[in-house]
């Protein structure tokens, strides 16, 4: 029996660009140690009052079936986060609540995109984003952005393909490259957005790991609340990433769709969990620099390592969890470096080739280990090239 | 900014049958006290010891990023309680754990389905499942039960529709009708699916709720196993439905397809969810038998009661937490009776309308309230038919 086309189609075909990461989990799992630099996640689990708050909430018997866009709580309590950071008027109906923000895009593009319909999105790019165009049956299309520009997209590239293009995807905070969309950046793509009709799908999941300038949400610039869902997330900001609980914040025509979709997908949030985030949530902005903080301090520790040498640069980090190396220096590729450091050192990181084209001779380092192993793994990454250079 | 056709058109147009259900919560909402036997949903809440495993999980570290196709060791124990159940060999690699049912019932179809195909269900039909057929952007096609048959299908009303269809949903023990579907039922779908090389999406979510005969996966009998997707969930079984946590089974290669697809949509279940529901699974048989215990003994409420009086009829109740009453003696429709009875007395059920054409003059009574309250609303029940009878 056959499988469908589309679902044979997800990944695209070919390589995945995985591969560094699969084989360094073969080796943890033949026990050798393995430093993994390749982890987009928190070293620190979610914190015990928040969980305590969930079986709170479990326990007085909110166990059944929640509200399918969300609790009205935390669709307020979203509503008036979002409104107090961007400045636009925002209010329960502009929100619901989803099983993570992976669900979130899914359901964002489903809502925009028709079969076929061409989804615009930046090169490099987080894993899934090729993979949810093509799980709505939408025709992918990368726009690459440039080393040269700090991976800053520029307008032109983008609306020289926006052409019969339905919507464009962005992400700021970055994932992979940390780099933080300046307003210029925001300005421009907005603008292609009203010239070309598109509708802009906004990932913001790393909006509270700013470290330089300041996140603009697409959404607070003129014309674009109409035409913009951003998509939003508990997982990076309050470490919650298992939890699956994130949301979309649009117009309400569109949230009473996409509340329709997720009644035949998702049939809602566990309501203990929706209770915990609202109490996440209140515990506010300190808490929320507590979870970023970690981030912040190696940032600078990767400051401090690469100033000392000219074999490997950084490209500006300005947000996210993630630094982007440039290795170009060495003549190898990312994915050979990557291979070369795995097997010479035992270090994970990923090849910027795993994140598409526009990153190629790049690393994307996972600033998610503790601090003194994270110093001591940069020295070596850097020590390596060094050695590679000096093979040359 | 326009949404997609596909996600304007979920709901297929037109009234969906919710409008007794909807008109009863604004009645409660104005401070009207409804009861309601429209909820399929326990009266109980998930067991303490169920939320007390889950709490153990969470402050153990289980919060962050789970497993994707789902924890290994729950993988196993649904592999092992379905090879226990129906026979058949089943592994790890034949199981996806989903956040609930509706999740795996949106995942198999997208998985058989292509755009534009054919995917057929049967009538009286589960609220979700023209707009998940919709969803998946198939066509969906009905194939009506009668109630002279006690809403068994029959094989060659189904073979009548099946040439180029791709799939086929069935759903047993029955949510709207309270039927489990004998084995010359079964054997006669399973013949149509060979015979015309269709999919088998069986939804098994109450198939720890029978009343008489017994429970039989399709996925059982010859050459099946190969073209079955069997639908599962803890919602039903073990009271947790607002836990959102089911599964898939069918062969490996599609359930690696629809990990690919998991990966791109829900991004996985909360790991001390998965936990808590190996630990609710390992509770065994007993446990299950107690969740399901309240509506055996309605059941046999409902048999006291309708005994006595001849204006209501009951179609055979041989599983799920439903009886579906005819109520057709009062020359009304079941949604007319629905809106008098609710007027009247404040009793909520749902119309059979409201799940589909095939149980027209018929009503869904859920058997989720208390015992005496759900007897004595029997009674009125049968009383006001009584009365309308009367009048005729």
């Amino acid at each position: 029996m056959q499988a469908s086309t589309r679902i044979t189609n997800i990944l695209g075909g070919g390589s995945d660009g995985w591969d560094v990461f699969n084989k360094a989990r073969e080796m943890i799992a033949a026990g050798t140690p393995v430093t993994e630099l390749s982890i987009g996640e928190h070293d620190i689990r979610t914190a015990a009052p928040i969980l305590q708050d969930m079986h709170r909430a479990a326990m007085a018997g909110h166990t059944g079936y929640a509200s399918i866009p969300g609790v009205p709580a935390l669709r307020d309590a979203v509503a008036t986060r979002v409104q107090e950071q961007s400045g636009v008027a925002t209010t329960r109906d502009n929100v619901l609540i989803t099983p993570g923000g992976q669900s979130a895009l899914y359901a964002a593009h489903f809502a925009v995109c028709d079969p076929g319909d061409t989804a615009l999105y930046i090169d490099p790019f987080y894993a899934t984003y090729p993979g949810t165009l093509r799980g709505v049956s939408a025709h992918p299309v990368a726009v690459q952005a440039h080393a040269q520009d700090a991976f800053q997209p520029r307008a032109e590239d983008i609306a020289a393909k926006a052409q019969g293009a339905k919507s464009l995807l962005v992400n700021s905070p970055n994932n992979p490259t940390g780099v933080v969309y300046t307003r210029a950046t925001m300005e421009g793509i907005a603008q292609v957005c009203r010239d070309h009709d598109l509708w802009l799908v906004s990932d913001e999941v790393y909006d509270t790991q700013i470290w330089e300038g300041e996140h603009l949400s697409p959404r607070a610039l003129p014309g674009m609340a109409e035409r913009t869902l951003v998509v939003g997330s508990m997982s990076k900001s309050h470490a919650m990433t298992g939890s699956r609980i994130g949301w979309i914040v649009g117009p309400p025509e569109m949230i009473e769709g996409m509340i329709n979709l997720a009644t035949h997908t998702t049939y809602g949030v566990p309501g203990y969990i929706q209770d915990a985030a609202l109490f996440a949530l209140e515990l506010g902005p300190t808490f929320e620099a507590e979870i970023a903080e970690p981030f912040r301090r190696r940032r600078e520790i990767a400051h401090k390592v690469l100033s000392r040498q000219n074999a490997v640069s950084m490209v500006p980090a300005d947000g996210a969890m993630y630094l982007m190396l440039d290795v170009r220096s060495t003549g190898m590729s990312g994915e050979d470096f990557a291979y070369a450091l795995l097997e010479a050192h035992h270090i994970a990181v990923m090849p910027g080739e795993s994140f598409g084209q526009a990153a190629g001779g790049h690393l994307r380092v996972a600033m998610t280990i503790e601090d003194s192993r994270f110093e001591q793994s940069l020295q070596t990454l850097c020590g390596f090239a060094e050695s590679l250079i000096a093979k040359q």
